[in-house]
């Protein structure tokens, strides 16, 4: 059994990264659709007959806006689940 | 029994991320639900007569900055209670 | 007696884990919070008629926000009281 | 005598992080509390027949965001006076 | 004598972390007190005849807002003259 | 098998840069889209009318933005799955 | 004499962590007091028939925000002057 | 083969500056474009009229704004595809 | 002659903190007073008869302000003038 | 061979500071130049007949903010292509 | 000759300190007073007859605002020119 | 040949030196002339007549903020192709 | 000739906090500046009557931001040329 | 011939300072001669008549502004060109 070994250092190193990049990927799509939504109430504050047309608006932006939270999340799992480095370690590891 | 062996060093980096994880992922969705509620009082007492509409978007909206908040509670929790190279060197340790 | 063993890391580690998760869990909320509060009262002001609605949704979305301070105290507990990490090395270091 | 043993770096490791727990958690409360209060009095002024109203929704608001400070207080209470792992390790330097 | 033993380090840490914890405590209150104060101050001019209320609203506020002062000044004077840990290591150190 | 080897670093860095480019190059386009959207709906409330022209303005706008992001995204992936680097360090650890 | 000892280390922790102290708790009390002081002269520039009140009310919510920096004040002049943890290494060195 | 060699150094220098360089390189113009598509609706709700000058000047802005990404992106596939440096040492460790 | 003795470290300790607690010191009653005279002006030139009640108020609170700057003009004096660790450590290479 | 000498070093540094250059360089003549866009787009929707004038200093003063980043695009190319150390060690370890 | 004796290390702690506290010391005066300048302009311009009194007043106001940078000033000298710890060392190394 | 030697020092020093001072000197110029071009733009919307001023003053004022810019590119160039260290070094390195 | 003695550690030291001094000192007097230099041309605009006035203050005022600047630069020339720590360790080095 | 010797830190510490005070010596002139230029556009747009008193006065006052960069170019041009420590061990060197 190999102790400290590469298998490990990736492990750790996925780890970690997976979790930062979901928590600071979190941030700016969190911050972005709050201000959306808080204009989208505005609006409809003033223009209540239009509230269709701007909730529609509101959630394309907000989906858009969601996709880089996404990307962040893909990467994540990536990096937890299906991690091309991780697998040719771990196959090293059992070779 | 190894000391400061790989589980040991895996056991910390997840405990570590997992918390940090959580931490920075609850700032954005925090402000921006804030500022969307902020916002939704203000419309409502601009708009009494919209209030239904204006609440729903409110709560469709937050649910979807919640998400996330929830993105990072899934990794941390992944982290702490279904990590799969924690159980790859418990396995391994215990092989 | 293991010295500066795992079972020392993994907890010096969870009680800074658990620490820093709360302090920083507890900025968002408490400004996000008071912004809503701020803006409820400055609401209530303009619409005295409407504050049943308004002290409603006011409360409704502050639970909302501090869904993501209460995410940060579950896992900060969960590092103190309920560790699997810990649970693990203290089963090792008992075996 | 264990000298530099894991008592001593799990009595460190808590001193400090009950410390900068109750620092960082004190920050975000103090100011939206102080936000809170600032258009609360601006809300009397404008309207002062509502100062009871205003008044109320300023005390649940702030105990509110009082909570997420109460939260690092219990964190850094239970890690100086009931901390798990120190117990653990006072048992076992006296085992 | 023990020279660099437990009870220096346990005493340098508590030392500076009393003094961290009190001064980045006192930050957020007080930017937070004097929002409240300058506030209740334009108040006043704007409402001259509703000068009691709102000093009483003014009073009450900041003694919450002065609450997370007092609960760092609280952990900063414990860390100093009641800290269980340093008690702890005194007793073993004269053990 | 080589431990520690340049496949090891290699692999290491890549997680690392892969995760944190995505991390960070999500910031500014979540942000920037956040406020396009924010905006039009403003533009939406102000000019019902001009809703059609104002809609394909934003999109186009946003799709420039988000090129930003997919930049990331791009160098992200070619860093996990077509890293030249890599395939270099693997090719020799298998020569 | 005990060169590098623990008494060393104390009194230098002291000093540093005296210093900070004060300089870091001496930064919010002064913004907030400036801002307040800014307020009032405004405030007392629109109403000069309720200068009294203004400057009553003024003085005692600066002497709040300045207990803040007292805390810090007495916490560093206690590390200074009456420090238990140097009186205790000083009584150590000199037994 | 050379392990730890200079090919290692410049390869994992190389990835993680193509990588830091895109993710920063990413920011500034996502956020200038999402400013200026905000404008360009705001501009088109006041003219509607002047709709095709407006954004026709918006997309040549914003195809400068673009440019300094475009740089940045070229940077990086130069450090990934077309990197001297990494060609002279790959020559050199195969010469 | 000691060299490297605790009267060295003492002494440059005491030197940094005296300049470091001097300087962030200064920052923070420098803007306060700034802010405050500039409100002063401005309001002397919405009501000059007010002139003599609006600079008594601007020198009282300036004192106020300025007692943070001068509490750190004390600890630092102290640290070069009165230290008495600096005494009892001279007092000890004395002895 | 040279292992890890000179020539690496500068390689190393060589690609890291014109990653770093560019990227750094990149952000402010992104940001000066969307708030131009934005402005411009603003002065058109004001005055319509004046578009030839401004879209003319806009391109020109764009030109100008641009200059910047291509300095630091020069500065880039410089180390990668046409780097006189490099030359300098190239030529040396080659001789 | 003593090298890299106490009176080396207290002359270069004396010489970075100095400079860092005039440096740091210059940046809040320069920003209170050039704060102070522009409102004082604008008073004067906005009640021109009135020049006499808010010149003195701000002349007043700002030796008020230079003095901590003079404090910063007086504290770098001494470390200079009046150093009682570098005479000190001086005295000893020349005893 | 000197491997490590002083001129590799001094060009790595040089090679970093001359981008980082590119990189951020190229910071302000460009805000502070988007700013001005902005500006130029909103000025030219009001008073179409006085184009021909308003733009003289810009390029006036822009050759001003461009020159601190070009101070740091004089430097960057100076470090890269006219360093009178570097050739004090290779002077010595070939003598 | 003594390598790596007190007059390098110092000459170093003096050269860095030089630089630096002169650096950071700059910051602040020239963004005070900048603001008053701003506010004095929208106050001519307003009261072109007052010119004379109004240019007299600002030079006056400006002066004294501008000794803010001095006393770095002050502080800068007396590290580079007349240094009493330097001057006593060149002394001790050629005595 | 040295290798490591004085004159190389010296060296490289002027190279490093140098360009560090110029590139940071020119961010805050930059900025504030951009908002100069930017108010006095908007000044020349209010009051065209007074553009040659307001093109005087933006002259003399950015005149004033970048002599703080002319500082640290003499400072920067000082330690390349004419460093007294460098020429002190430079004849060290060769003496």
């Amino acid at each position: 059994m190999s102790e400290l070994g590469p298998d490990l250092i990736i492990g750790a190193v996925s780890i970690f990264t997976a979790g930062i990049t979901m928590a600071i990927g979190s941030i700016a799509p969190a911050l972005g659709e709050g201000k959306a939504v808080a204009e989208a109430l505005n609006a409809i504050a003033q223009q209540p007959d239009e509230a269709p047309t701007l909730t529609r608006t509101l959630f394309v932006g907000m989906a858009m806006v969601e996709s880089t939270a996404i990307y962040c999340l893909v990467v994540s799992m990536i990096l937890i689940f299906a991690n091309p480095f991780w697998e040719y370690f771990i196959g090293k590891a059992g070779g």
